[in-house]
């Protein structure tokens, strides 16, 4: 899987000038996990928010334009092999079901938005090794009756 | 995709008794998120556990056998069609790559285990139409160097 | 392709009902596509129109069960071969890319709900041979920022 | 997925000449969608009509060739990860058999054609959130027998 | 690939009563590709074709009802196996794109219909071996300007 | 998918020339199908043959060398997006059990060759809208008993 | 993967009479691949050799009917995982290539048959380990010009 | 498939140096499809023999560095497309299993190697059209028990 | 993922006789690895070792016949879902070049049987948690030259 | 499959050295398999480690960079086509059912990490043939209750 070269850029960028997605995340008024979706060209920004995220970058403002675009997105293979992107499709294979059966339960038939959505990373410290809270929050989208 | 026969079962006694996940929630001391892979084989019971749930369940006691099983896990196609299933295979499409960056940064170089893990499914009312949310707690394994 | 049994039993007892799917919509009050989704169990009735159905089709009330069910959805092959089906994988894979390109410079970075979503099929005579007019209507969901 | 240059070209230049898919389509006397197909390389344009397109978007006399001669078609992966592409393929896979049945029983054995066909997006207003509406018009094609 | 069940039974009771498919092309006034066709689901019959074949068969009249059916097309693996049938997609692998490039320079932008289409098989006796004619015919369908 | 850079020059001298496939029929001495097949080399020619078709093209002699090669051969995805050459690809899927069914009672059991084999393309005037007519005539090949 | 029911049948009545393929080759006068080709179905025998097979599997008689018919071919996985089979799959990917170019620069643009063909398994006896002796010999085909 | 650039050169110059591969199994000692095997970098060369055989191409020693390398091996499609290389995953799918059958009753559980594993193509002429013969021999592997 | 149904029947007999794989080790003599093989028709028996296990197991002597078959080899999916088992091939992708690597400065050019091989596994106590400790130990076979 | 080239370029630096995995091994105090891994882009390294690492390969410091940086893991294809990395896809495929089976009766429900792992390659002298002795060694992760 080869990673886009705007991608590479930015991330080269974002070191040399040592910035965290925290700071970029207070800069930009963004959450982190949306700067880094931005990144990845999986998500678009305003004009106002590349213009930031540029300028903090220190790249030229040829980027502007590709940051704004809406982009074509999904990145990687159809089941992914990176240890750490693979545990979230296992989260899906293992828990996809269940899941559905809670949320069914609980609001009807219907989904979880994926684009009406939110979604956090935190460290969570733990004597008995920190832990990855991951936290999502998407729209219940009831099926239409027509 | 057909589901287990053992899951029918149980979904059917489950609402023949009227009973909500997070009435056996209540029952069991488990989460409904973990009794639904349950009732899916996605999880194993204790033996305990499982007397509680059949008791609860009105079924008989040659269950609490195949409760405490552990079972063979994964179910469904390699791409999902159910649209609330597919919903998460999108969501590590698009934000599995900056979810690792951001990930990584604050942890280093591992992963978030699916397996000392909990999932919790909650409803959050809003006025623009209720959200689900999802918090997922893993604990963070760095590679280890050898 | 292995048609589920209950579709079946529910074709097989419109059939011999005599009735059409249009005749199906003026007695439950729902699109005839909406209910030829509910015969294939990629959709949920209300208790009530459950009842309509089975009585109309004089089935006996134990369907009523199954058609209101949340049903797991999404039918057939990875890539359709049925003809007809299969034209509408080609629509896709044909014009998916300029549609995306119209619908957000029309409307932004975002998508087309297909679950706040509504699909009519309708007939259009004409001389040079008959046309197959199908109507989506789909809530935009703009891409919320985070 | 990587898009065709020659389609990145034709984007840029209608975006530096500040042009709309609907300024096109007033340009050319073909509607939107059609356009963006050239522009994707999914559809061929007449000679006079890639004349028109490429005086419009300031583009030299040599894009005429390229927008004449007819493609190979099909762009993406063979499930698209798109969101917005995506809901297209979900819509074929939750109401693909139940649009079948209807069409069937509407017109008799045959298929909708994706070829004698015609696709349009309009955005309608709703005070609940904007309404993305497809229309899709296909001649019908009854099977031959022989 | 397991030959579906009312295909066996069909076969079977023309092997029992001693026909070729040259003798049902007789019976039915439909071309024996097209009867084969029917055999394997793959093509509906009218009602009295159904009932002509039937009685050819020495069936009951119960299997008119399936064959009057509209079936869901598309028979076997993604990739056949079968050497028989494999032969069909090599030549479409090897020649598919020299003959896009001689239809598209007879014809224009278009395809060959695979609906408003027939096919003839044929043994012609050749002193070097006989060979096997295959004859498809479909209407061109040119592609639609809107 | 993109088409072998070889094959563009060869198209694009040819449209240079103004010459057609059926003017290089009578040229070279072979099938235009064949000829077309050359250019996507998907076939190999002779000496004399590369040699006529260079001068046709006007294209230098070392073009001799590539068509004279005997080449990988298979173009395009494992199922075809294209429409066009979908459309054989539909037709193996459909009538491939049926094809199977006449030819084993017409010759045995065997194949059709894909290598003793021709195929022309032809245009028939239709007053319904002109035809595509494709003849394919390969050697029957009966398995070998050992 | 399941072997096919009529194959578990001729194996067991193999083994219940204590034949070995070696045994049944002096019978019916093929060759013991030919013969377990027969067992799995992937080849049809004359009405005599069923016959002759039948009687020396004690089997009844209506089995002829079965082992006269000409079979779907092709059994298992797109890549097998049986490790026996899986060799032959690893010798085409790895030797594949280079075995075109030494039958190429033998023979010309062509290929072997699999049709006329026939394969032979023999044990060769070696102190170092005893060895696989696989013999094919198939028919070179041209590649027809036309 | 794009052939590997070191393969089309050492090709090139055997071309050029109108060398055959049997001319080359004389020079090097070993046999033609081992050394068509080195060309498509699918076996490793001794310091020796890669010196002998850069050599007779004319090539400069830098290509030996190249063929000493042990490279990652396997080469094209899952499913092959060429017809050539297809037969031998049709022998594979076809007789996989008769040859299974046939090798366990001759040695009993385990495999034929595929690395301790000889290859040789053969030109048998024949009145009817020559053949081409291909022997295979590979150590028997008894499954170790353990 | 279906388990076979003998695999099903020796997992409950061993769990009804409160024997672990252990004890059977001891019983037959073979590694418990070896034995869950056996259970799981990935391997085969001696005639004396189906026969201490089916006594072992109280199950009657039918069994011995299955046990000491050379079976059909490889279970699951492409792509293993069960998270235990995912994780071996997980080390595949992630750590089967660098082992390559590894292997070929130590052996040359060749491969670690999966034939002539055994697998243990032992837990290692560890007080920062337990240890599942695997030791493969496979032949080295280097590629023959010939 | 093509090998990264920063993988191409340590490697190259390491033969130009003449330095073995074991060599690095001394050097760095890691394992050759860990090391291998770094190579591979499959392992980050300490800036200390990636120092040392190119200092002793003689490579510019421009390179520490690359090295400790968290790379996406997992190459190769989804079944990988080298026979030595195939043989532990093989592995996977016939002794991970039985494997699962051990490590849960002696573990219970859970997984061995292949995070928190190590992995040796030692040669193990042997009179019949030298043996490749793989050991892994990765912490029991029980599934947590919720």
């Amino acid at each position: 899987m080869s990673i886009p070269e705007i991608t590479q850029t930015l991330l080269q960028a974002k070191k040399d000038k040592g910035l965290s997605f925290a700071d970029l995340e207070a800069t930009l008024g963004r959450d982190e996990v949306c700067i880094a979706a931005l990144f990845y060209r999986q998500a678009s920004a305003s004009e106002e928010e590349a213009k930031l995220l540029v300028e903090a970058l220190g790249l030229d403002s040829s980027y502007i334009k590709h940051l704004t675009e809406y982009p074509v997105k999904g990145l990687g293979p159809v089941v992914p092999t990176d240890p750490l992107i693979y545990r979230f499709y296992e989260i899906m294979q293992v828990y996809g079901f269940p899941i559905k059966e809670v949320i069914q339960e609980k609001f009807g038939d219907g989904i979880m938005s994926a684009i009406d959505f939110t979604l956090d990373v935190e460290k969570e410290a733990d004597p008995k090794g920190d832990r990855v809270k991951i936290t999502m929050s998407g729209k219940f989208l009831p099926y239409k009756k027509w």
